[in-house]
Formats: structure tokens, C-alpha cells, sequence
């Protein structure tokens, strides 16, 4: 996607054909960084430190991550040391050990001598299918937004809702939940997003805005409390976001306030679309409410980053010292109040048929 | 209520007699500073800048400030010109011109050399008035708490979910959906309370949790977010909210967000109850949908307020320069979604014929 009108991806390799460049997440949305990573080193540090964050492409930039360690070292123990050594950085994403597993398969039974090409090959073929499968869910949320757009008679805008960061800074290209409205706006449809904040780590306005913003797609930041008064009153035409673990009977994972959009969705006759990539849907569960919920730290909630007048980038907490503090990641929304679920195959019901209908030829990646 | 052991109510006569105390609140949670008010400029200024605030207790600040002006000229036209100075500082809030006419109306009759008395008096009948409502407010809120504990089984801990501050740094004392809270405590009843932070203005993370921990009360705060989580998950016995406007059918308008917490109570078959005192019910008004909601400056979405590292108290910024921000301060909860309202004359439900069968007999104040 553009970032001053000038289009880039997530993660990429640099013009000397082998380190990597990805944009400091952690600096965004007030710092506009670039960072050059030249080892595998420096691949794990981004993923620790969250400058580089979304799973998908944790997942890509874990990949270049073994094509530098294998460009220093092509034996077999290098390469399992450098696979270890990345998938520690983050342990629970899934993603992250399926890109490195994919990297370690195309180069384990080649000659040395071929490796690193092999590598960089796969490295890249992953990052061209997360972009292929983001432009393709995309594609098909595109047709409900066109419905959507004709319903409303092609007046004013067309108002979206979305919850927390889904967009191209968590993937490689086009994002998940956002991938359908940058289509809309390339596609001429006026569109206005309300960017619900997304606390505690505020991804919705840190991320979302500035991805939006920089594409130039009009939107407004709001509270996480706004979202049922803006429904309330007709101002959402479609709520739209993302996931984490979608079960096989479609109740929806996602970050923490999603359900209760969804609830006044429901309460208000506002459809409500969640954008997934097939990788996210777990064909194990058949019910959302089996998922274990992460609790993250108490600081995330108690203490809010930001910059300062003086323009410092720094946090400032505002409950009162010894107050306790829960952080949920996340709650699961019951498939009976979602719409639809848009994947990279086509849109279908959020049930276990629907699912199938689109999968069933490959249930499993 | 207490302070570290200590009570206090929100606003107090000094012990010279005539000068005013009160809790600068622009300063809580992390700094505990007193103001004393000297004039009816001091009292104009601390409601401007809300160093004091709550709908009942910008009344009886501002009720004092008239005592205050009376005290340096007892004449007609200083009590209209103090009365006109003080009503412009707030000028949407309902209470303030209700306890400034009613100073004025105790003293306009009156020989000049008793209209000092006579006001000091009123604004004390104002302040135990409040306090006595609030107090009743917690008495019959104490009954549901006491079922909804039996209800439990008389185990663990009654987990309650409140959202805002409508405690008592809102009121003179008690607080409205506090007061039961404060009465569950003090009867023995261990209580848990999840306290909403409230955003664009954090009252909840900043105030409520300052107020349940100075008075020794169980609490952690969670984001906004996270209440429909833990509804889903059996961590809420019962929600319970104030109001700054319940129409005659019930519907209640309060702080943005009550609307979600409302819908997921009822979700879930939490009971979401409301915490009234008689003058915030509108009986000219049959649907909240009609109350106009107020939109605030888009700087109390952007801009945190809280403690820096160093200390010093200060303000980030969260969004990418450029990005539009909304700030609509309340919402409506339609009376379908609340079990039930918590009056100074007892509980009834949200309808029509329950606020009548407990106000017909004096529908106006």
C-alpha cells in the first residue's frame, strides 16, 4: 500500500539483493522509520521488540531471517540453530513456526551450495502469497462494499466501522479487514472508516489511522465506547474486522471489544464482516468459547505511550498507584451475530457448512 | 466517604465559618491536593476549569460561591450579578441553576442583615440534601446487592461492573451508583468491583478507582473493551451505572459506552441496573433517542492525560497528526436493556408506570 503515494510492502528485500528492510512499527504512527535488518540477529530482535508485529508477517520477516543465517552458515546445524533461535522470539504464533518450517523444507535436501538461493526463493514465494491472499479477500469483500454503496443509493459516503489494527502493517500487502476497503477507495466508492482506538495498545489509532491516512482513505479515531451510539443513530453503514482464530462453526477471535461491536450490530441491523486468511481458521474447535484467552500485562492498560508535548515519545499512567488491572488480549464473538466471514476463496455463512463449502477440498493447510 | 481513613464529603465549610474546601479533582488520582475557595470568583473558577464536577456538586459549590458574593455585598444586584457569573461557567448543567435560584429565592425576601445566614443555611440543606438522597439511593441498592449475594451462594467475592465515576466525587457524598457499592461494603458483603477506565476521559481509571481504594473497596480496572468478556466468562454478578438523564419511559442516558455494557448484560442475563436521584428524571421526554448528545473537542480523544516518569503530570498524544478525531460524550441505553432503576424512593423498573408509581405524587421537583 502507498505511504506518501509511494507503494510499499511491509517487509522487503534491500537493493543489495539479500538484507532486509521493514518499517519500525513501534515508532509509528509519529516517527516514520526504516530499518535495515543485515542478519538473522536482527530478525529475531524486530520480532521480540514488536518493531515488526501482525502474525503473517512476523512469518516473513522469520523467513529472510533464515535466509541471512544460512547466507553466513549453509550446514544443517546452523540452519537448526537459526530456526530455534527465531522461533523463540514469539512462541504462541502459529504463523511464525509454519514460515520458518516452510524456509527449513525447501533448502534441508539441496546441495549446500544452493541453499541460500532456495531460501530466499521461499522466503519470497511466502511473502507473495500472504500479499496474493490479503488482495484476494480483498476482492471479494469488494462486492459486499459495492452492494453496501448501492443500498445507501451511492449518497455521501459509505461508513465503515473497524476494531483494532487489520490492515497491511499486520501482514505483507492489502491487510485482512482492511484489504476490502482500500479496494473500495482504489474503486472510486467514497469511503469513511471509524477507527475505534482499540485500547489498551491502541492499534486502531496508532496503526489503523496512519495506514488509512497515508492511503488516503478518510476516517475518523474514536473511543472504543462510541461504536453503539454511531450505530444508535444510522452513522455505521458495515462493521469489518479481523481475527486471530476463526473455530470450524465460525465463532470469531479477535481482539478484546470486538463482540460488543458486533452485539450493536446485531441490536441495530449493522452487518457485521470479518476478513480471515484461511490460516486462521482452527478446524479442531467447534466452539469459540474453548479458546484460551491471553492475559497480557497490567501496564499495557495503566500505562499509555505517546508523544509528548515537547515531542518525546513517552508513557503516562492514570489509574492511581496501587490499583490493580486486568488485560484481556481478546474475546471470541459468537458466529449467530456475524454477517458473513470474507476469506482469500469467497464470502460464506459463519457455520461450520458455509466453512466447508469454500474448504473442503483442502480442509487443512 | 473516606480518605485514608478520614471522612470527608466533596465540598465543606472551613472552620472559619464562612470559606469553602474542596478536592482539586484535576489533580486525582496521583495527587491529593485541597483548594480552599475564598470567593465567588474562586468557586466560578474551580467549576470552570473542573477542579470540581459531578452535576450535584457543581450545585453546591456554586451555591456557596452565591453565599461568598452575599458575604461582600448583601445588595440585589451583587446576588443577580453573582448568580449570572456563576450559572455561565457550567452553562448546560441542569443542577447549577437549580441550587443557584434556590439560594437566591431563600434570600431575595429577606432584610439584608439575615441574607447571609439564610444563604449559608440553604447551601447547607443543598448539601445534606444531596447527601441524604444518595445515601437513600445506596440503602435501596443494598437490598439487590444483599439477593444477588445470596444468589451466589455467599462465596467468593460479588463482582461488579460499573462504568464512569458516579461516586461520590460526583456528588456531595455517597455517589449514585457507588452508593450501594459503599453500603454493600460497609455491611460486610465482599465486593469486587471491575471498574470501566472510561475512556475519552478516563473517570473511571482516574477517579472511581481512586474513590473504591481510598474507602478500602476490592477493585481492578479494565479497558472499556473488556466487559463483554467477562460477562461471557460468569466474572459479573450485576452491572450498576448513574445517569445524566432518564427519560419517563426509562430510557437512560449516560457517559458513551453504558449502551455496549448494557447489551452484553443482557446477553449474558447479567442484570444492569441504574443508580437515580429524582432530579436527573426528564418526564418530558418518552424516548432517549430524542435527548441530544453533546460532542466534545476531538483533543479529549487524542491527548491522554496522566504521569509521566518524572512525575510531572502531562499529556500524549495517540494518533497521527492529520487523523480526524469524533468525542460524542454520551449514549443511550434503550429502558429494554435495564433491569432495573435504583431511586431515593426505592426500585422500580424502567418503565413508565414503575416511575410513577413511586413519583406521582410529586412528578416535578
Amino acid at each position: 500500500m502507498k505511504i506518501g503515494g509511494r507503494h510499499y510492502r511491509s517487509v522487503w528485500v534491500e537493493p543489495d539483493g539479500w538484507s532486509v528492510g521493514i518499517i519500525d512499527q513501534t515508532k509509528l504512527p509519529h516517527e516514520f522509520a526504516l530499518l535495515r535488518l543485515a542478519g538473522a540477529e536482527d530478525c529475531a530482535r524486530a520480532i521480540k521488540t514488536m518493531q515488526t508485529r501482525g502474525a503473517p508477517l512476523i512469518g516473513a520477516v522469520a523467513a529472510y531471517g533464515l535466509c541471512m543465517a544460512l547466507r553466513a552458515d549453509s550446514s544443517d546445524a546452523a540452519l537448526d540453530r537459526a530456526h530455534a533461535m527465531l522461533l523463540a522470539q514469539r512462541p504462541t504464533a502459529v504463523n511464525l513456526r509454519w514460515a520458518l518450517d516452510a524456509v527449513r523444507d525447501a533448502v534441508r535436501n539441496r546441495p549446500r551450495g544452493e541453499r541460500v538461493a532456495a531460501a530466499y526463493a521461499k522466503a519470497k514465494d511466502i511473502c507473495d502469497d500472504d500479499a496474493a491472499t490479503c488482495e484476494a479477500i480483498g476482492e471479494h469483500g469488494l462486492r459486499l462494499f459495492e452492494q453496501a454503496w448501492a443500498k445507501k443509493g451511492r449518497r455521501g459516503k459509505l461508513d465503515v466501522l473497524t476494531h483494532c489494527n487489520a490492515g497491511w502493517l499486520a501482514t505483507v500487502d492489502w491487510g485482512t479487514a482492511l484489504a476490502p476497503i482500500y479496494k473500495a477507495h482504489d474503486a472510486g466508492i467514497p469511503i469513511h472508516v471509524w477507527v475505534d482506538e482499540t485500547r489498551p495498545r491502541n492499534q486502531g489509532a496508532a496503526l489503523t489511522a496512519w495506514e488509512l491516512g497515508q492511503h488516503g482513505v478518510d476516517h475518523t479515531v474514536v473511543v472504543d465506547n462510541a461504536g453503539g451510539h454511531l450505530m444508535q443513530h444510522g452513522m455505521v453503514d458495515l462493521c469489518i474486522v479481523g481475527t486471530d482464530r476463526v473455530t470450524a462453526n465460525g465463532d470469531v477471535c479477535n481482539k478484546i471489544g470486538t463482540y460488543l461491536k458486533a452485539l450493536a450490530a446485531n441490536d441495530n441491523g449493522v452487518p457485521f464482516y470479518v476478513g480471515l486468511p484461511h490460516s486462521t481458521i482452527d478446524w479442531t474447535l467447534d466452539d469459540g468459547m474453548k479458546i484460551p484467552i491471553e492475559e497480557r500485562g497490567a501496564e499495557e492498560v495503566t500505562e499509555i505511550a505517546g508523544r509528548a508535548p515537547d515531542g518525546t515519545l513517552t508513557r503516562v499512567r492514570v489509574p492511581p498507584q496501587g490499583s490493580a488491572a486486568a488485560n484481556y488480549g481478546f474475546d471470541v464473538t459468537p458466529a449467530r451475530l456475524v454477517t458473513a466471514l470474507i476469506t482469500e476463496r469467497g464470502v460464506c455463512p459463519a457455520t461450520r457448512a458455509g466453512l466447508r463449502a469454500l474448504y473442503d477440498s483442502h480442509p487443512k493447510r
